[in-house]
């Protein structure tokens, strides 16, 4: 591979392709497993690159398979002008620190034009959908430009936080976008919420459809399971 | 920003603009949440400016939403004549002591008149609203004129513990003033209580109001959520 | 001992013998114990003799018993063209990146032709016996040319996983064997199957015969416990 | 203040006065608090004054209330030809080993006499109060000589036991009083009878009666504690 | 003390004198506390003179009573040709692989003959009493010359395994006698049957009789209670 760069800060290490003036998104699962979901999709749609990964001694001993194939379990994708970094585990929080400044330094050298985060609410009830959060007053006014609900108080846990406070320091605009969520179970279904503002923002056109229909097919083996449990509820009992 | 300086203690650094001759109040959240409460509360009425903030790996990966903009967990806020450290998690308790050293060494560079910490101690039935403790017999004094029952015995637990014993080894004056609290629940109307006092300290005229109102929110809140309980349980079961 | 050599990779120890252009086994013990379950029998029927162990301050303080003969809980063993990493505990997940390090190194000095992992899959019905994932394309289409469904999507926890990324890094292919598993508890039958796929891999012919005899002694001992406790429970209880 | 010493070994740092040729007490709280509740009693009675602290960042985050005053949680007093420890905390088990160390140094540095430590026995009922060990013959004759009844088997735990061990190696004599306690309460009761062979030691004259007062009113409590609960219990229970 | 010689190994030391081409037994406290209740049976038997102790900032802070004076938790004896590491604690896990090296590199300066340490075998109903496992086909074969039944298949955790091991790489011969027992709890019965075979090995002629003897005394405490526990559930129960 060319041009392998190594960004070592503590106890984590970027090893990756240098890709210059990107958009940076940033998808690791948090509740509702929103930013690992709506990743694989961009990976698939916008047929990113593997350009790197993250490695990290304090990760859990894991790889993940992706069509037979052994894969690193946090991986980075490029494509004109766009970046991800994707991860297939929730971070470790003792890790969080240095992987933020890993990332940020990486933006730095790379010149990446800005980070968008994804988390989510939980919500009793879905009403708007998708709400935004940034880390400088340009970055909300584009927001509200795109009249997206502007989420005015709480807090962004994980690295869709820190990352939005640390590129804030080092001067890189930065967004979060919150999906709404009903529990803290993979939601495909709000993620492809977010992938319609992503779309806006990035002046790009993936298709949410794929996610609506693996919902749809969530949805259909819950019902099924609900069947099968209260037709068990309703036969007698041998025990 | 102009002035930038940093102060690294071990495993936590301050990155924060220099006030001289100031006195500093700490609002870390304990039992109540009476620093914190009162800690925003002072930061809108006093229209303090943010001046930098604590950083360190042992922090939960965090960001806190102000107005829509994610800001740091533990910022650094400056007005004429005074200074306030803000948290908005709890400090984890391995970080206390670096902590502690790293604040006291800004107050001794930047020559602060006296520090300020705030706790609370659970009673049964609330009396006198607001006690001190201090941390040399000049302080001591000086509480007693304002009237403010002494707390003559007992633990100062966390970082308004530890600022009072080691500003005290630097020659600093430090008082902790205690809310009284029925719970460990936040108690924005036992903060109004401390705020009483310190402007009488501060010679600030800071209105508690605020406060006020919301603990007359939560308050309502609690007696719907009570009635309905109570309702509920009055209404025959199925299940 | 001749020419032993020492591979030091942070918090764990390499001390063996070289073995030059090897096949690689790894049987650390994962879900049903498969690696660890065919590995031994590997030492038996192909007489492979010790060449060395690993060493970590990290271990559980621990010796097995071989024969009579306290033996180190992880062992390195080789025979012409095969080398097998074998170990009867649970490697500490903060020992697995050092020692998939160590172990990838010590290939790379080697230069080995390839490693093999062992994992399994827990289903409810046993149906295809054994199924593969690779590190790389070739290594995938090797495991088509044996007829050996693939596993597409999932996760490979612990070394079985780690050391088929490091590998893929140094350019090392790289396979996994999944067996199906019942339970998480040791399955010698399903070991068995494993056997089978390997003996065509390695061009050996190990006979899994022992490892069926083991599993219809446990299965015959669980029927046994089954009527026991059946029985107890039909006679009157006294308590 | 004039004539600081600092005693740093490892995580933990002695900064003191030096008294030299002193007789060492160490006050730290095991079952019953037997240590600490007479090391306040000797701070009062033989008005010691506080020449010192230990401080560590392993220990907890706290400071002590005393008159209205924050004090630091492990004091060192002193008076003529005794030098008191006194921690007004458990100390943490990561600490104990340095934190003996520490002081042994102390010891050695100002060529103490021997040192006292204190510890209890949990006894179904108290017969002889206190019972005495020591670390060397010539100790064990001299409480024999106090006619105390000597522990001859047992464990001491915390630091009153590694102190013991460790003085023994420097060839400093020490001796350990245990209170016998029905409980691992606060037992002041337990601690002045400690006081009462203590004075025979050290040439004193504490009166004890504080701490019999504390007993009492300990105990009335409990008593008024009581005949609460058995009224609750005998009237009739609405649930 | 004369010749004392520091052995440290990261993070534990050995203070010890030297007694060279000695026999070495290990005696830390496993399941049935075997080899400490043997280790004090011999020390008193063979008048064996304190020679050194380990120390360790990771071992519990305790100091353990013998008639009257309190001595290092961790010991060594010697007398002519036999040398004794007794312990009165677990060992700590994270401690075990650093004391290993300690002991082997002791035993190595030492010139030691061989080391035999103490383990056991949780049965159902005692049999054989004792059994052996070795380092080496000499050391197998001398246990066999004794007639003692080898344990073939098995792990031996804790330091009497870990010691057996290393002593093998660095050439010294070793064994493990392991005593049945029926529970976890100390059960000098058990390690009278040890005492047997040790007499054997060392040519020594120690009389098991005072651990008969302290085994009827624990036997009829146990009966006694369990007398006591029936006529309590016979008597009629108020509660």
């Amino acid at each position: 591979m060319v041009d392998m760069v190594e960004t070592e800060v503590e106890c984590c290490k970027i090893i990756s392709k240098d890709i210059k003036d990107a958009i940076v998104l940033e998808g690791s699962p948090e509740l509702g497993l929103i930013g690992n979901i709506l990743g694989w999709l961009l990976v698939e749609e916008l047929k990113m690159e593997e350009i790197g990964y993250i490695d990290s001694k304090y990760f859990p001993p894991l790889a993940v398979l992706y069509k037979g194939k052994a894969i690193h379990p946090f991986r980075i994708y490029g494509t004109e002008g766009i970046v991800l970094f994707l991860s297939d585990f929730i971070i470790p929080p003792n890790v969080s620190y240095d992987m933020t400044n890993a990332i940020v330094d990486w933006m730095e050298r790379n010149n990446s034009k800005e980070i968008i985060t994804f988390n989510s609410i939980v919500v009793r009830e879905k009403t708007q959908g998708v709400a935004g959060a940034a880390n400088s007053d340009e970055s909300l006014e584009r927001l509200g430009k795109l009249d997206l609900p502007i989420l005015p108080f709480g807090n962004i846990t994980g690295l869709s936080g820190t990352l939005l406070t640390k590129s804030m320091q080092k001067g890189i605009p930065g967004s979060c976008l919150f999906a709404e969520v009903l529990s803290p179970y993979p939601d495909p279904r709000a993620a492809a919420e977010v992938i319609k503002v992503l779309n806006k923002m990035l002046g790009t056109d993936v298709n949410p459809e794929p996610l609506i229909k693996e919902a749809e097919e969530i949805e259909a083996r819950l019902q099924e399971l609900a069947q099968t449990v209260q037709g068990e509820s309703e036969s007698p009992a041998y025990m």
